[in-house]
């Protein structure tokens, strides 16, 4: 049986990967998309997120709105990685179906009482909704089952020499999430720069011709253009937010490491993820960091689940 | 075959285990000590480890001075922890055997060239005089096998939240000899705040009534309270040295990460040991970094090989 997955984005192009990842991957079954602040605001990752559901004919699937930090205001580098409509200037319709009344915090709380062990949440943008979750419920951090894109433990962050970009944005709430859920993966750059896309994969989204191997090529082509100019040295896309969700499908893509880890909210470092030095010899550990990958076998689920799902969409 | 071995210390109480580890250690032989500073001035290091060699019989294995660093003093932590002697304040006789005169950087060279695959390198100081090999010769990076202590990849550091002693002495030095050398293994925090001793091992010692024995309690148990005051969490002193030295006897004692690293040279992170972003996709890693370690197994071969040593002392 599928496990039951509720995907966190702020949408963003490859939360649009991770999205169709998580369509076409058997082992999962999307109950729900949650709405979070980050690549974009949290009203255009709706749009967004509603829009490409409706593209690859998952119309069922509904999108539920998280909190937006106070004051929050994308950063100019987020824009130029993924465009200023978060999917890098590729146009979508408005998608038919509308945003749920139901807060994004509440879904969570309530999907974790009503699946338990048969549900894990798959956060890819700041911590933020998650964070608040743990704060309104007593059970929650004891009882759900995360994987997260974010971090930067062994690695650079790539907002600052110390933090990742989702971290980066909501330090304190992830410092909450790590310290208080028992039961994380951690998918940061670590790994997620070690899984690259390049213009010869998005080619075979092209020659598709249709509507989403189109969408999937147009926009994944902005993000490679855009890391051309700020991580030369890697030679394509890092494939951030769709690890996490094969991941989820898929534990054995990744080594890991156990570990309590912490989230550094003061000073220069802010924003760095690191082992929690008071408790480095606790039996129990609750966060499981990613630290090494299967580049190939990933990329290879990768191209052929995307490809799948995008051969179904309407020929242009 | 036992591998032969060349220890570079700043000898500090732990390094004065390390000596006794690598002495107690059938799987090595121990070629020489080259000494550097950090806990101490290379002179107190010098006396220290000549002392020692003759405390526990072994007035066969030749010491090397090391360069120091222009204007280095030592840290006022580093006097709290180890004491003004470098040894707890213990007191050992000046050993009659004197330094050598061949300098530690041309020792480590010959040494390279002699013995080739057959020699292990461990420095548990500051890596000056390891820097200053790699300069010297051209084949040194490219043949020597290094087993270092220092360094805090998944957790802060512990003069800095960044750096770790050693390291940050020379973070120019470090980052030389991990950007140029081909084989080396990092024993860095991670796990060597994992291994820790308390009085209740160091009483075996001292019920042994033999100089040897008396020297290590002494000499441990004010490095034990010396981490009461620093770092009270941990409830005992951490093995850094001579986990190095196990290492180097037997690697299976650990688990490593593959990875090229770089130390931050630079800023409020300058002495940090993180990977090296630019060449995080290269298929050939030059480091081993020690991300977990069967601390029990490590402590029981600690305690019965230095127990045993130290019961072959004179009784006093």
């Amino acid at each position: 049986m599928a496990r039951k997955l509720i995907l966190d984005v702020d949408t963003g192009i490859d939360d649009a990967l991770a999205i169709a990842y998580a369509l076409a991957s058997p082992e999962l079954e999307l109950i729900g998309v949650t709405c979070t602040y980050g690549n974009v605001e949290v009203s255009q990752a709706v749009r967004n997120s509603l829009a490409i559901l409706e593209l690859f004919g998952r119309t069922d699937v509904p999108v539920y709105a998280g909190p937006q930090r106070d004051g929050f205001e994308v950063m100019e580098i987020s824009q130029f990685i993924h465009g200023m409509n978060g999917i890098g200037e590729a146009e979508l319709y408005d998608a038919a179906r509308a945003v749920e009344p139901l807060s994004a915090v509440d879904f969570l709380v309530q999907s974790v009482h009503r699946y338990g062990d048969d549900l894990v949440i798959v956060p890819v943008g700041p911590l933020t909704t998650v964070a608040e979750a743990v704060s309104t419920d007593d059970h929650f951090a004891t009882r759900a089952h995360i994987v997260c894109m974010g971090g930067a433990l062994t690695v650079p962050g790539n907002v600052s020499p110390f933090a990742e970009a989702n971290i980066n944005q909501d330090p304190e709430g992830a410092d909450l999430v790590f310290r208080q859920c028992v039961d994380i993966t951690m998918i940061g750059l670590d790994v997620t720069l070690q899984t690259l896309l390049t213009t010869v994969e998005t080619k075979r989204w092209k020659d598709l011709e249709t509507a989403g191997g189109d969408f999937l090529a147009e926009a994944t082509n902005y993000y490679i253009k855009a890391y051309e100019t700020t991580a030369p040295h890697l030679g394509g896309c890092g494939l951030h937010d769709p690890l996490a969700v094969a991941v989820a499908a898929d534990p054995s893509l990744v080594e890991t490491l156990a570990i309590n880890l912490k989230v550094d909210t003061e000073g220069p470092s802010r924003g760095r993820t690191i082992a929690d030095e008071t408790c480095l010899n606790d039996p129990v550990k609750s966060a499981r960091v990613a630290v090494g990958v299967d580049a190939e076998r990933f990329l290879e689920e990768f191209m052929s689940r995307l490809t799948g799902l995008a051969r179904e969409t309407p020929v242009v």
